[in-house]
């Protein structure tokens, strides 16, 4: 690639006089400019960014770590960082945790070897200590879909209790008494937090909820597949059913068809997420909407915020999960 | 965050001898470079690999311009190259084009600005001509899901052709002679390549397509449920249908059980791509297997190497899209 040197041999200029003409810091005659603006034309010259961002001090990074890019539910967070860093000219760099403790811990340290100051981070298997002890030394790192109370005012989560109570009430609202709960099988907050909603609503309801009515798999569409095949098993007096997400919904429903039956005549599902893939299902499914894209901008935003100035006015950083009705929840079948 | 200089100090050396322990170029007492090491800790010291990649010349960055990061198939494309990027200890720069020609060049510019030589490039509206000035420049740029002639050395991508016909075939060999083709309203080049392949088959079973079989719309599940209107409305004879991708599918799937049709009794269908939410959709989407997870592995280490060495042997790199089978062909309905 063209350097500053080769520019300024070809306009037959000092490199002093390039830089003036790139950084417009000084007076330069308009012949000049215009013979160094033809050189740089002339041999596809760029300035690298890079040396900009070192000689100024400042960083014009935004980094993402996010769980798993081939999933559409971290897809939607890293389309909605990726607009934010493109609108402010910033550079995104993204690295994926993969839902595995070390692997997060590696793509923060990665970061901040590449000189990331701003960042989004969706970290469900770091320790609360860790992650304290990363954000001391990165002031204008901001959690997604996690808060830790000392962290609150940056990091950007959403009501994932009173979401699940929702989605049970509406059950309950249609006739359900016998609910199941299929979620994820590692023990990270969303799964408590929506565990605990579901047992909020149920214990609201005066309804008993059997052990065996909350099923724990993997949260993907073959953990929904295997979930289905657990609900008839061991609980099929239950009529209706919340999952953890959407992709466990779709795995749920495939499972459920192939064993003849019918969604929502034989079984009510509710999701978690709406996804675009929600939409899509037969029938199509009644979901909690996580304005994830919502969330994933404004944590982007205030990450950018923090990096220039540490003092932001608390916003409110807490997002509502809002029940979407479609077409997978009926009245209970007839016993 | 500390400096080589805020290390220099509470070791009690100079910034050279810490340097000379980073980059242990020559030699240091064990308890100098003990002491050093131990400031470095609790000053919790990452050294800025930007510096030392524009000290070395180098450049450790590996870029990729995709289309839509919310997209499935895009999706798998970043996933992929994320990993390569992470087995080499690559920082890898993400920027998306949008399906927009200005967005496409905004997003190589930008690369460019970051000082990436590597790149994986999935551009669908720049001309050949662009694309070719591009590469003059980047003699690692790597296309990937299009091909140009003098670029075939370092272009990935699929026989969209062949695929394309597969699909109409195993129609054709499942008692079909009315099928219809639901395609993209860009004028880009898997179109033009997988309605060669549909036209060709037909052909070549001497089947004659109707010019109302073929539907152009977005190629996004809206689009695909726009497609199922017209399908009923302007060919009601068609009794099977190839669809430019899996999501176009799922739209269509959704539009025709809303109009009350069954699949596959009513319509037979076959996808392209076999992105994960193919296999959900109900029944499950017999689709051509598009491999593109390989692809962009395979991509993302050719761009790496030809970083390093620009003679690179030629490989293989065309690659099929096979048939997979699951729920959603069956024989014709009786007229």
């Amino acid at each position: 690639m063209a350097t500053i040197k080769d520019v300024a041999k070809l306009a037959g200029v000092s490199t002093a006089t390039v830089s003036r003409v790139i950084n417009n810091t000084t007076y330069v005659e308009p012949v000049t400019q215009e013979r160094v603006q033809k050189a740089m034309k002339e041999l596809n010259y760029h300035r690298d960014a890079r040396a900009a961002a070192l000689a100024s001090r400042s960083n014009n990074t935004l980094g993402l770590l996010t769980g798993n890019l081939a999933d559409p539910f971290f897809a939607l967070i890293a389309k909605s960082v990726e607009e934010v860093a493109r609108s402010q000219s910033c550079q995104l760099v993204v690295v994926s945790g993969g839902h595995n403790a070390q692997r997060e811990k590696e793509g923060l340290d990665f970061l901040i070897s590449q000189g990331c100051e701003a960042m989004v981070v969706h970290s469900k298997m770091l320790d609360d200590a860790t992650l304290l002890r990363y954000s001391a030394q990165l002031p204008a790192m901001v959690l997604i879909n996690r808060t830790i109370p000392q962290l609150a005012h940056r990091a950007v989560w959403v009501d994932n209790r009173a979401g699940a109570a929702k989605s049970v009430d509406h059950l309950i609202a249609s006739g359900h008494r016998k609910i199941a709960c299929v979620t994820s099988d590692l023990p990270i907050e969303d799964r408590t937090e929506r565990l605990e909603g579901y047992r909020q609503a149920m214990a609201c309801a005066n309804l008993t909820i059997q052990p065996n009515w909350v099923i724990n798999q993997p949260f993907s569409e073959e953990g929904g597949e295997a979930a289905g095949k657990l609900l008839i098993k061991q609980c099929p007096e239950v009529t209706a059913v919340v999952t953890f997400n959407d992709v466990m919904a779709a795995g749920l429903m495939a499972s459920l068809y192939e064993q003849g039956y019918k969604i929502p005549n034989d079984y009510s599902i509710i999701g978690f997420d709406d996804v675009l893939l929600a939409r899509y299902l037969y029938p199509r499914l009644s979901t909690m909407h996580n304005p994830i894209d919502l969330m994933s901008t404004h944590a982007a935003k205030l990450a950018l915020q923090l990096r220039e100035q540490s003092n932001i006015l608390p916003s409110t950083n807490l997002f509502d999960a809002n029940l979407v009705c479609r077409q997978s929840v009926s009245i209970p079948r007839q016993a």
